[in-house]
């Protein structure tokens, strides 16, 4: 049984994420009352004027206070302190989870938490987001049709995986639970890497070159236009399967380098088709 | 004084790139007279039933015939000769051009031509496209609201220029003036470049990380659903600038790469800010 409907929900950070997950549970009744917890008074003010949320504090301890269900939404490099801090002052039995990029640290610092009441930590990461940020850029259906990750590990209790899963599909998202190596491994290759490799597009063409953009070039680094204060986070939190990613994508473009040099003109063609082939299987 | 208007405008390759010349022609009455020349039957009588063009044949000497205007819409690789052939037939004053995305074969193949009957070749290259091809994908307003790259060399008549200039601004575009190396250099880091770089981020995520492909990806990758062998065909043509672009990016990525490993991320961060900046002025 996944619950539906959640008592007290707090969201810790009211940021495009946050202000998402706040707004989208609003407006499909998934919570009795939505609390968030954030530093910027301004931001709070808003969203409670608004009506996006019922209650708001710069205080985690006093935000998380009675909730039902935790969702921490702050930068990826934030989230282990952020854990270990509102860890003792949730309520028994209560699901903390996340929305990081990068699962390694954030589920490591959960695992070290004591075990007390009950209390379980699922990782979590819906694979939405936008190259604009702030709650201004918040959008209730942000979730919706989208792939949300959840992670696994040998201490979580099923029961909590079932109550996120059911929190992010009422979202209209869909959920894939995955072990954290995997989940870093494949995000690296699959949103940090295109964002890295975006950036680097846009550096190369930097000068005249650039003047010439048109659609194609826009859609391909499209994501260069994303916060790098953020990305950066990302990148810190997922060293070590960045580089992996990196140093596989960069073996490709040299073999493929070496191809065009040796004009090898066949075995490129039929490298590329396998990646049209795979790409063509994408929506 | 450009001429708004043509006689009979020739267009030999009724693909995504001709058909839409065509059918963009004919939309706002560019041409008195539309001659389509191709080498499938079937193709050419569709588009001669749908009223695009007033006559087709597959012999090129045939169809340029009489043609004030010859664009010619076919691969890369296939230019040069065409020109070649295409040369003898022309009509005393016509003007040759092309759409091929890479120029210097193509125009080193028009200067090489006898000069006769004032005849005059402009490299052309509309910066519109699809990953889809062929007549079906062609749409008159394909070229509107985009650039269109013309090249001049010494040899080329000022008013030809002007003339192709006309004919692309009434098919709705912008258009730029570049030598041929400029040109070449360009549309390398702006466009073929990216193109191999979305081929290989979807190579570098081939197995389980695809099967999490989100609309970032799906962005950065679009240009990767396009067919291999019209793509082999342009990096051929534009071997050295692609390998000089290619050196480049790979270059940005292995310093990217060290900062990451050093754990330098300062330095990394402002390159990232700088390719963000770029990319934020772009439309």
């Amino acid at each position: 049984m996944s619950r539906l409907r959640w008592g007290r929900l707090t969201i810790v950070g009211l940021g495009l994420i946050g202000g998402s997950v706040a707004r989208g549970a609003r407006a499909r009744g998934i919570a009795d009352e939505i609390v968030a917890v954030g530093r910027n008074a301004e931001t709070l003010a808003q969203a409670r004027a608004a009506g996006v949320v019922d209650a708001c504090t710069a205080d985690v301890a006093k935000g998380v206070h009675g909730a039902d269900l935790v969702v921490l939404c702050v930068p990826v490099g934030a989230l282990p302190g952020l854990v270990r801090a509102t860890w003792p002052h949730l309520a028994a039995g209560a699901v903390l989870t996340d929305v990081g990029s990068v699962k390694r640290d954030v589920v490591a610092a959960a695992e070290a938490c004591p075990r007390r009441d009950g209390l379980a930590f699922v990782g979590g990461h819906p694979m939405a987001g936008s190259e604009r940020s702030g709650l201004a850029a918040s959008d209730p259906d942000l979730f919706e049709g989208r792939l949300a990750l959840l992670t696994q590990t040998p201490g979580t209790p099923e029961v909590a995986i079932v109550h996120v899963t059911a929190f992010w599909e009422r979202l209209g998202s869909q959920v894939r639970v995955l072990s954290v190596e995997a989940h870093d491994r494949d995000v690296a290759l699959i949103s940090h890497l295109p964002h890295l490799a975006a950036y680097g597009l846009v550096s190369a063409a930097d000068g005249d070159a650039l003047t010439l953009a048109g659609r194609g070039f826009g859609d391909t680094t499209r994501i260069a236009a994303s916060a790098e204060a953020l990305w950066m986070d990302i990148f810190r939190g997922n060293r070590a399967p960045l580089l992996a990613a990196l140093g596989q994508y960069r073996e490709i473009l040299a073999r493929w380098e070496a191809l065009i040099r040796d004009e090898n003109w066949a075995v490129l063609e039929t490298e590329l088709a396998h990646a049209r082939g795979l790409r063509e299987k994408l929506a």
